[in-house]
Formats: C-alpha cells, sequence, structure tokens
C-alpha cells in the first residue's frame, strides 16, 4: 500500500507496514522523513502522483483537511478503482464532504480515526476507527488489522470522527477529574502513582460496570435510581468540594458537575440515577441553539 | 461481629457475613429492618449495648457522623478494648476526629469507604479502603475481605475518605463526559449501549495507559510532552466543540476543560503534557485560597 504523511503518525504507520513485511510506498512533502523508512524497505514515491499510482490501497495521514486538498487535488484524475483510506483527523463535516469529494473521482471512501498515539501503533489492543465503503473495509481489513484492532462503524463516513470526538472528549473529562483528585490527595502526601493504581482499578472495574448499566438506561430513555441516586450523589459531592478548598485545589471541574445534578434534579430526575443528567445536557443545549 | 445500622449498605454488610458463616449480631435504630436478617441467622441486639458489647469487632455504618454520635456516645464507656471499624461517609476531618473520639476510650479505629454499591458487597472485585490502626487491620483483614477487596492505605484514618472523595470526582467527572459523548454520537443516531463497548475499552485501554504515564510525570513534577502536548489538545477539542453545538449537545463541560488547558499553555505548558494541567488546578486554588 501507499502511506501519504509522514509527520509522526504517518511514519509510525508505515513503519507498521515495513515491520510485517508489506511493500509500502510513501510520500511526504518533506522528503527527508521518507529516509529512515527507505532504509527499513520502504519505496519512497518521488510526488504524490508517483504515490498514488504505486498501490491499490492508499491510506492519507497529513495535518488536516487543507493539506489533504492541496496534496490530492492535482493528482484526483488518479484516485478511479483505488481504495481511499484516510487517517487524518477532522470533523464529521469534512469527512462527508470529503467522501463525496472522492467518491465522484471513483474512489472508494474509507475515513479513520486513530485512537492511540505514534507508539501504540501496532498493537492488537489498539482501536482504528473505520466508517464509510463496508466493502473496502472488508477487502482491506487484515491488512488495516496490521496498524491497530480495526473496528467498522457504519457506512456513514462521518462516524468514525463523532466517535473520535466523543472518545476524546471522554479521555479530557477523566483527565481531569483524575488531575482533580490526585491534587486533592497529593496536598495529603500521597504520592500521583499510588493513587493511580486505585483509580485505575476503580476506572476499570466500578465505573465501567455503572456506564454498562447507564448506556442500557440512556437507549431506554428510563433511569431507575435502584443503586445510587442524583439526590445521594448531590449529598456527597460536598464532601469533595470541602476537601478540595479546605487543601487550596481548584474546584471548578466538582462545581460544573454538581450544577449539571441539581439541574437534573429540578428537572424532576433526583430520584433517578445519574444517567438522567443526559437528559438536561441535550436540553440545554437545544434550549440555547 | 457487631453490625450497627442496617439501611441498605448496613444490611448488605451483614448478609456477607452471614453468607459466609460468620456469627453475626445487628442492631438498627428502626428494628424492622434487622427481621430478614435474623432469618438468616443474625443475632439482634435490642440496644446498642447489648450491640457493642457482643463482639469484639464493631462495624458502624450509619447515615453520617451525626448518626454515629447518637447511637455511639450513650454507649462510650463499653468500647474500651475493641476494635471500632466505621464505614460511615464523611470528610477527612470527621474521620480524624472520631478517631480521636474512640482511642480517647480506649477503642482500636480503623475507617473506611465502600467503594460499591449495595449489590457489589462481598465481591472480591470490589474496594474497600481502610487507614488508620495498621494492627487493628491486619488482625482483621480475613474478615474485612469478606465485604470485598480490604485495601490498607496508611495510619492517617483520614486518608480512606480523601480517596473516596477522589474516586468520586473521578467517577462524576468520567460519567460526564461519557454522557457528553453519548449525547453527541446519539444525535447520529448511535446508541449509547453501542457507543460505551468502545467507550470502556477505551478508558480501560488508552485511557488508563495515559494515567500510568503521568502519574509518574506528575510525582517528578516534570511533564514531557513526547505524546499529546497541550498544544494539540487545545486544536483537536475544537472539533468536539463544533460537532457537539452543531447537534445541540451542551458544551459546558469541553468549555471547561478547554479552558484548564488554555492556562496550562498560558503558565509555559503548551508544549507539555496533559498532566501539566495539575500545575494550574492548584495554583488556582491557592490564588484563590
Ligand atoms: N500524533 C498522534 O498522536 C495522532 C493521534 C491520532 C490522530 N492523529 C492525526 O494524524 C494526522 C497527522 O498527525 P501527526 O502527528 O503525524 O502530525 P505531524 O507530525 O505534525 O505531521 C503532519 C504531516 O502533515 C504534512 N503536511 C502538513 N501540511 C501540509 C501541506 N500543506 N501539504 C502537504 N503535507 C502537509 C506534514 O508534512 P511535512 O513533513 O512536509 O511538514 C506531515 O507529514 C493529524 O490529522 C492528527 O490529528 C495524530
Ligand atoms: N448505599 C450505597 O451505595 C453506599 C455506598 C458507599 C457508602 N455508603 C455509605 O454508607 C452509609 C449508610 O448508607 P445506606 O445506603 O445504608 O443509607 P440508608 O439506607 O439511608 O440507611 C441509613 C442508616 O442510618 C441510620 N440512621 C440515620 N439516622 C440515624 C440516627 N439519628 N440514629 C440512628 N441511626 C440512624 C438508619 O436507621 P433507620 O433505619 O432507623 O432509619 C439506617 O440504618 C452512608 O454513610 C453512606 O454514605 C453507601
Amino acid at each position: 500500500m501507499t502511506v501519504i504523511g509522514l509527520g509522526n503518525m504517518g511514519t509510525a504507520l508505515a513503519a507498521a507496514f515495513l515491520e510485517r513485511g508489506h511493500p509500502t510506498t510513501v510520500w511526504n512533502r518533506s522528503p527527508e522523513k521518507a529516509k529512515a523508512l527507505a532504509e527499513r524497505g520502504a519505496q519512497v514515491a518521488a510526488t504524490p502522483e508517483e504515490a498514488v499510482t504505486a498501490a491499490e490501497l492508499v491510506i492519507a495521514c497529513v495535518l488536516d483537511y487543507d493539506a489533504l486538498h492541496t496534496v490530492l487535488d492535482p493528482v484526483a484524475d488518479r484516485l478511479a478503482g483505488r481504495a481511499l483510506v484516510n487517517v487524518t483527523s477532522g470533523s464529521p463535516e469534512q469527512a462527508r464532504d470529503f467522501r463525496d469529494w472522492a467518491t465522484a473521482r471513483g474512489a472508494t471512501y474509507l475515513d479513520g480515526a486513530i485512537m492511540t498515539t505514534p507508539p501504540g501503533v501496532g498493537s492488537p489492543d489498539m482501536m482504528f476507527l473505520y466508517s464509510g465503503s463496508q466493502d473496502t473495509f472488508t477487502a482491506h481489513k487484515e491488512t488495516l488489522d496490521v496498524l491497530g484492532d480495526a473496528l467498522f462503524l457504519g457506512t456513514d463516513p462521518a462516524v468514525a470522527s463523532l466517535y473520535d470526538a466523543a472518545l476524546l472528549g471522554l479521555m479530557w473529562a477523566t483527565f481531569n477529574g483524575w488531575l482533580h483528585g490526585t491534587a486533592l490527595v497529593g496536598a495529603d502526601q500521597v504520592a500521583a502513582t499510588e493513587y493511580t493504581v486505585l483509580a485505575n482499578r476503580w476506572l476499570g472495574g466500578a465505573v465501567s460496570g455503572f456506564l454498562t448499566r447507564y448506556a442500557a438506561q440512556v437507549d431506554e430513555g428510563h433511569y431507575p435510581g435502584d443503586d445510587a441516586t442524583v439526590d445521594v450523589q448531590i449529598a456527597t459531592i460536598d464532601h469533595l468540594i470541602h476537601a478540595a478548598a479546605d487543601r487550596g485545589v481548584d474546584n471548578a471541574l466538582p462545581e460544573l458537575l454538581k450544577a449539571g445534578m441539581e439541574q437534573a434534579k429540578a428537572a424532576g430526575h433526583g430520584g433517578d440515577s445519574y444517567a438522567s443528567v443526559i437528559e438536561v445536557m441535550r436540553g440545554k443545549g437545544r434550549a440555547n441553539a
């Protein structure tokens, strides 16, 4: 296959293919980045045209969609009959537009989102999300599995980047909650590494169990508060806020979480589970729209 | 042993002991809650005094510290020589004060935090956090392991409830990040249950790996941005904010996360990892204190 774009990520993708013995052609705007890969057996294309025509499967991984068009627009007439897999990050709307652009030129299109950093490429534990042409996914799944666990999310090319945004949002929220707790226990001399062993166990165990249960509640639109109600959580979060305030840790995050719970309570969800907070998250957005 | 307080949680604790064949004495303010446990073999004490004197190990699980004093103050002179394990939720400061109160009466004291809901009691996967008297923990660890995995965090009795607050804060932050993403993908007809399978895999895999790496950075006070810098995250979070705004999902959470990243950047951490955000979380708190 061909890999276009040899930044940190594109280089990791090409290296993973070479490592597994796949014939790989590469191209990058700044040619020096291809050198190390050439030493590992990559064919280096001199132009985007040479790169595109070298293989039926073309993987593009550049900075953004502007860069993508800069590289591919001039060689658009060479895309017919090829499979274009674009793992450049962008919005769901950009993915849809680019699918339209590519299919109008006779290519099949698969949009991808890479849920790891370059050192994670090549590990089957890491998720690579794809959406768009199901045939392209099926035809190339084995090859794509070299990069990480290739998961197909549906034929709407926007879905992979929508999941990408959602999962990154979950990651940042988790990071912030973890940092807040780390600062809290750290004020009483608990090491971050010590706390984090339990934090990870908590996330992977009890918290993950709650998410699974709450997901079913969200799909049903019904949030029974059998175990822990919004009312109980509101009472409990004050312990966190007071303990953090006493220790000089900023409380912007828990205050926001508490406000969300109080809005859910005001909307009649005090006796429901935490999953009911989704109702005000959607509602508020709609009201402001 | 004795269990004082038979609300949802106290009942689950007593039931777990009875299930494993441990002789168990119980007491509750409203006596009717003891009936089902009596049928399963519990000794029902008529008064707190009878309950306390029935065993060397006394576990208290009532609503809060006011209830704890209401029950135990009148029988304080019966505590000498006993091990008091208090799993009532409260603040770190309340735990310290109560340790002082109990040891002044000749009891040894262990403070506990239960990191599960009643249905999780009895599972070795669930964490029960303890701090305070190490001798008491060691002497009764085997018994406490009946309730869940008993973990000792240190001799400061405040530490268990500090961890409790921190881990609950992590849970709520994770809940909110998950709900935001669920609302986002849900706007494009992705089922919450479908999204959550990947969300849980993401949390338990890549995200957990980041936390482990970042914890070491926090302890070292040095945040190399080898993989993903604050600058890159700031650029990426706009995809999330735009996609959510387009779909009528409230952006209070991602806006707060972005503001935290921008404060870290302003403090000189643009090229550092996300873990550097802890510097402004502590710093802001201190500045406001
Ligand atoms: N790194 C990660 O952890 C990660 C994770 C998931 C997704 N991604 C996504 O993967 C994509 C690439 O990321 P990266 O980390 O490899 O970034 P990077 O190291 O900054 O590399 C950017 C790449 O884009 C090329 N490029 C930029 N502007 C161009 C233009 N106008 N014309 C042609 N080529 C241009 C660069 O070429 P030059 O070498 O000539 O500058 C380089 O190959 C991004 O969309 C990113 O969001 C990255
Ligand atoms: N449920 C959970 O998921 C969970 C998880 C972790 C920690 N906890 C903690 O465990 C503790 C108990 O929770 P729970 O769920 O069992 O609550 P609960 O079902 O509301 O039970 C409250 C208990 O406290 C007793 N009580 C309240 N005020 C009292 C007073 N003034 N004098 C004597 N007894 C009094 C109640 O007695 P009556 O029956 O007479 O009212 C009852 O036994 C709380 O600190 C809670 O934060 C609970």
